[in-house]
């Protein structure tokens, strides 16, 4: 019904994330027009028959139960990477040597090294149009692009303060099984890579400027858990399944750490899965000489904004309902006043990425913006194992 | 890949909510595991070329210029319909009689006569199994839902009070054009019947009991308007299209009742299409003796309550972020903390339809339903027109 | 150490409000440079060692046991009635006779015969420069008169929209004794002359214009209830001494009306004593054709304002923190950011009602004001008794 | 009017802290039933005209020029020192040992050297039964002093998280004069000594543990600025009159600083004059393993509690509204839902420093709770000129 040209899609993994991303695949068509229309192909996983029922369930054509397999097939044109982030690396430089473009789910690599690696093969394929981006997708929820733009305008002048806190409360509880994302050999650290990662990114994204140097310090609140039930495609977030051995965490329960931004701001960061209460709280506040935001994904249609040039008799913030079809992505949804969800930001993701390969725009985060969040991850680790002194990130 | 039976599902219309119930339709069988998969088999719409258009884009295999042509079709199991309110009734009992379901949108008709018509209708054709539905979706945001349970597990105890309020802002500018939702023969009201009508259903619906009497006023505050351009398939919410003719505004601008309930609970309402800063705001207070909740659909991932046998010292409106597996819908999304937007609403609407056409379980809201909030709708405006006069609900 | 004027001050009842004003009394030379100096010479109470008790507390010189003996004492200037509603006509009438300016709590009398026979008393008094205010205190709220400052000055355009609700809790027990607020004969009224009255007078400062008709509901969810053991001097607000006889409520326990304006503005009011959990919740909307405004004494130092010719993209409820000192009385008060209390509505009162006594300014709200509102009030009882017919309000 | 014994209060200074404290010494003795009687005698400043003005607005009954005046008055019992820290440690220790107690606003001293000296001479007098407070006011806040309790009680388990952040905005603007609260020879330090040292104090008040060890970054955005003209009194916060020269800041414009604390919780602390829009904004957030609570300043009625141990169904921050009778220091004032000022935190201050004196019992902030909250400050500022390395904080 369409003659528009396809891009076939193989995605590896369908927990969590490989949920969300198929309902991006599935809905971007459908609410923006596209210039290309992707096509969801082949699922992979290893167990084939739960990867069947999977595909089934999320609209995937077809099964793979390697991801080599989708190397050799002509019609996969990208694959989109949802696994734990220690098979990150192999598969997406494979990937890319095989032609195909590369949709990585974050943290990019759990180490530097993997991370250098998997930029540099970024470069390498971009010079024969095969893309890479990694997903950070809290830089598509249209309040948070605003907030981009505002900053990107000038409405805030310099910026002097960058406050975000990425809280999360589901290991409170010390009987909480030590799933992948607890164990450093799987998920490279733990809040920190987790959830740390997105803030870093996110405020960067935002004030279009680098960290250049953090002190910073984790904690490790509960230091032993049972060890999970051996579950076949275990999510990491499910804490159903309990054994009676115990294992060590070897991952932070919580990171904090104090920054300072290439163009002079300083900036306070925490992550933590031990903030009762709060589930998915992501909250970046940013002050300027001129005007302030804040942004809150448990309010996440939401951005509140100070302009410092009112006079003082009316100024105060403003809750913009980020619903307007003015505001990133909104010409395309529905009467201003009517909300978008957290998985509303995978259709942004796949919109942006699917129109930049399609007509070789700029495509970001690329695999260089992982890498450099991926060194301040580093760096942070590094200064709390010293005593929180001064790391400097490397350009 | 499965082997679920199937529901072949006809829609007629493809404007605001056509594009609204298509999500509903392409992402419950993702996101739950329902005892029938629902095919998108046909759209319907006047223009054939933008029928087409439109099919492609939001994902029905097929197209028809004609809804009569759907009656005769085999592969359609149920037919949504997404039309303007005028064209209600006609489709639903020729529907029903053809034997198929029949998803409505809200309110069921213009008229009492008319919704009087298709519950009856709706009653024949129950008795051989075939199943209609009003589309009142708020009933399926699950914080809505959470209330509901709430209240009917006495966790308010007698309710004494009812606040409702739906304000938007989208036709304060005069030069707003006479688009169909503006004039009595299409539309049948304005605020009342298109805004209004949610938030009779939806107070209704938490509080199990019906409104028993009403006193109501109205007001049109801008009397003539330009008159639209003609455009095909309208969406009645855009105004981009102006032309040089004048009209009447035929419908209430904003309407505000009291009512009472049949539990002796008192009631305000208001529906206004003038509430500046006020996009879809959708907000319902309850007071009961015990308790207190508030639901507001600008933070619809929340739902305030005060419980009232808390002692003094720690009592207060906690904020309920409705995303835990507990809470209705909930447990086949995504980890607590993760929002869901307007239009999850449809997704949640398809869901229940389709599991009670599947198992014969109980469906509301039921075109008597409909046909209940019809008779509210009329008995404020005659409240309106015999100067306020207080009004008595038939039952 | 000051050579000012002084004022000499008597004040009737020392029990809520009689505190309140003494706070008022006390604090405004301090923080206000007026024209004249409050002295706080003689309070006056039926017992007198209870009396002798309050003044040393509260900071009078001396006690009465009748309030006709301040009638005579040329050092009294001024009478503060802070007693039930019964007794205001005799007591003011009487003082505005005798020369003395009055402050007389809300709501002006219990009847309109009472209070036009106030109002006609102050007219005379006031040709000869004896002044009377009615203590409306909500009026001296910085955030309600930078709602009225910003009205005035057509930030909002024309008013579409008043939504008014006063909401408290404190007779949700049934088992709370039936103190004289619940009995007509010494009230007047219940929810709807205490703190309606707020409301009515609050949203028609706000706008400037006087409300022209309404139509009412009333309700007594609680028909019986324990009479108070005898308690000299009671509150009327303290429910903590219950006898064993039973009495009939005789007021109202929740008022509801829909109102019109005399520019053409509609308006929801609603004043209960049945809204669990809203402890003092006085909350204004007001929405017009230019921005909107949120007034909501839980959060008394704020105002939201929406200004509706901000473009889209930025366009927002501003939470404006009314504490810069370009905001009304805020200039004499601390640093921005150090927020008022209730209690300090008083000492802005005593401010204003000193400064108009010693220069003859305005001097608003007078008992003509409070005589209006007493119609409204009495407009709205019969709308009730009427079936909620309308009834229009006289000039 | 009352035969209680009195206590002769002298105050030192009579800028926005001394007028804040003058509300408190006039106010407490009508809110509360203190045992003793505080007497407002004596007021110190040098500038003998402008004392006198401010004795009579203030309430003072005698003015001196000299504070070493009021160590021979015999009516004198108590000194309350308000001016610059430079000056505390002087007058405090001459004041004890003159048998005067003290009231010595915060932060105690410029330097730990001169509050260990404090710290000495208060104890030294205690065993005379000399008393010593300092003046960390927001301690009296009821929501504060309410969130002591909870934590006391166990209703947040074990603290895991303190977040803490005092924003201000006032030297936003580089042409702001450099006042003497930007001079490291009067003030100390800057934000963090003036508004910092609050947190760290609150943090540790509502912990009931102190802060082990610290790393922290300082930063100066405006490093020169114009001089004020010479005014006397000058109130350290206006910026109204600015000199042609210019010269350096001397102190910290912001200071963030991570922190541990003695039972194993992490804390992240901030302090800024350069939030922009955020006037006067203390905000703690406190995370156990079974609730978390929220206080903050701009909304200082209001304490967020989240209860870990509710069913996920109804569990969410609730917000109380801290107006109760059985919340601290309420049962004397008004009814539910009445709010209280940021400036009734001193009246509270009185009747607890009054109450202390008069019965004996504890009396904190202790000299010494002063002396360790300096000693943390200067931890942080050693870490931040040591590349923000570890800094323990000695007891």
């Amino acid at each position: 019904m369409t003659d528009k040209p396809t891009l076939g899609v193989g995605m590896v993994g369908y927990a969590f994330m490989g949920r969300a991303h198929s309902i991006g695949w599935r809905t971007a068509p459908s609410v923006f027009d596209l210039p290309v229309r992707p096509e969801m192909r082949a699922l992979v996983g290893r167990n084939s028959q739960a990867t069947a029922a999977a595909a089934a369930a999320l609209g995937w054509a077809d099964t793979e139960t390697d991801w080599r397999a989708l190397l050799d097939r002509d019609d996969i044109d990208l694959i989109d990477i949802c696994t734990p982030g220690d098979t990150h690396a192999e598969i997406a430089i494979a990937a890319l040597a095989a032609g195909k473009h590369v949709l990585c789910e974050k943290p990019l690599a759990n180490t530097v090294s993997e991370a250098e690696a998997m930029a540099a093969a970024a470069a390498e394929a971009e010079r024969s149009g095969v893309r890479a981006m990694v997903g950070f997708n809290y830089r598509r929820v249209p309040a948070a692009a605003l907030a981009r733009e505002l900053i990107a305008a000038g409405r805030l002048g310099t910026v002097r303060h960058v406050r975000a806190v990425y809280l999360q409360d589901w290991i409170v509880d010390p009987q909480f099984p030590l799933v992948w994302r607890l164990r450093k050999d799987a998920a490279g650290s733990g809040a920190l890579g987790d959830i740390g990662a997105h803030i870093i990114d996110l405020a960067q994204f935002m004030l279009g400027e680098k960290i250049s140097g953090v002190s910073g310090l984790t904690e490790t609140f509960v230091k032993t858990r049972p060890l999970p039930e051996a579950t076949p495609g275990a999510a990491g977030l499910s804490g159903s399944s309990r054994g009676t051995e115990v294992g060590e965490v070897t991952v932070d329960d919580a990171t904090l750490f104090t920054a300072r931004f290439a163009g002079g701001a300083v900036g306070s960061f925490e992550a933590t899965r031990f903030a009762t209460g709060r589930k998915n709280e992501l909250r970046i506040e940013v002050n300027g000489s001129a005007g302030s935001l804040v942004f809150d994904m448990e309010s996440m249609n939401e951005l509140l904004f100070y302009d410092g040039t009112e006079p003082d008799q009316t100024a105060g913030f403003r809750k913009i309902l980020v619903t307007e079809p003015t505001h990133p992505y909104l010409h395309a949804w529905w009467p201003p006043g009517h909300l978008l969800g957290w998985d509303h930001s995978f259709v942004h993701e796949v919109r942006d990425l699917v129109t930049a390969i399609a007509d070789g725009g700029e495509l970001r985060p690329s695999f260089a913006d992982g890498l450099q969040v991926q060194r301040v991850l580093q760096a942070v680790l590094e200064s709390a194992e010293k005593s929180s002194s001064w790391q400097q990130i490397p350009d």
